[in-house]
């Protein structure tokens, strides 16, 4: 069974509205292992738009914000020679974001998400993302991930 | 009167989800001369949660976008000396995003952003932006912002 990291999470830290299960405005978000990769898809609204036809920004910036969460999560259980979705996942949040739209994502499609591990450490895990528009790469990212502190943590 | 920049795009360009006029759904951030900075506000929703008590980074990212682009065309008209709010403003669309998280920033108050112009060219501006939920910069952003292509002109 094919178990998203999001679903992982312990129950405290699943209200993002990017990708969490217990938020339900949000986009809930689904990240997978996917061979060395990890994957995530999303097909925008019709109102997620920048000019018409196209999907806005701050929505790309968005999913890959999240896909970069869960993907450090993936990637450090991994690391640690855990199986993704075997046990509660570590929670992740983005210190740094890079995003380069290189070209406009149509809207009225599937997106997918692709992220790459760049570096694995003890409490930092760094991803690159390429965002597909069909066969067409329109955006990449690029996320420093942190352990979440304890300062974020419900008192 | 003050007249937001966004209430000037043209109207075949005002349907942006994160700050236009015509777009019913969305955040339709409003970006302010001042001084010789830009200015935003807007209030998240109590939904729009990273982990309970604290806003989002895809939120974020897409605050700091859409207060890029307008803080652009904000920019681009006074280094032409025109007034913004006097005439139909220029598009500008995001060819690069980089946002740092600095700390959490807090659900249930007023973040406020803050522009500077780092670059004012002939078609592209650059343009740094501190986001302050109260007194502390929680977030800081840098954006590329080129006139929009003709290739995302209606047809």
């Amino acid at each position: 069974m094919r178990i998203a990291i999001q679903d992982t999470y312990p129950d405290d830290v699943a209200h993002c509205y990017g990708c969490s299960r217990l938020n339900p405005h949000g986009y809930q978000l689904k990240t997978y292992p996917a061979g060395e990769q990890t994957e995530s898809r999303f097909t925008p609204e019709l109102y997620h738009t920048a000019v018409p036809g196209f999907v806005y920004g701050g929505l790309i910036a968005s999913l890959i914000d999240c896909h970069s969460t869960g993907s450090a999560a993936i990637f450090k259980m991994q690391a640690e020679g855990k199986e993704p979705g075997s046990e509660e996942a570590p929670r992740f949040v983005t210190a740094r974001l890079e995003v380069d739209f290189l070209a406009p994502t149509p809207l009225g499609v599937e997106l997918r998400l692709v992220g790459r591990a760049v570096e694995v450490k003890e409490r930092k895990v760094v991803v690159e993302t390429d965002l597909y528009a069909g066969q067409k790469v329109t955006a990449r990212g690029r996320a420093v991930l942190v352990l979440m502190p304890q300062t974020m943590a419900a008192k």
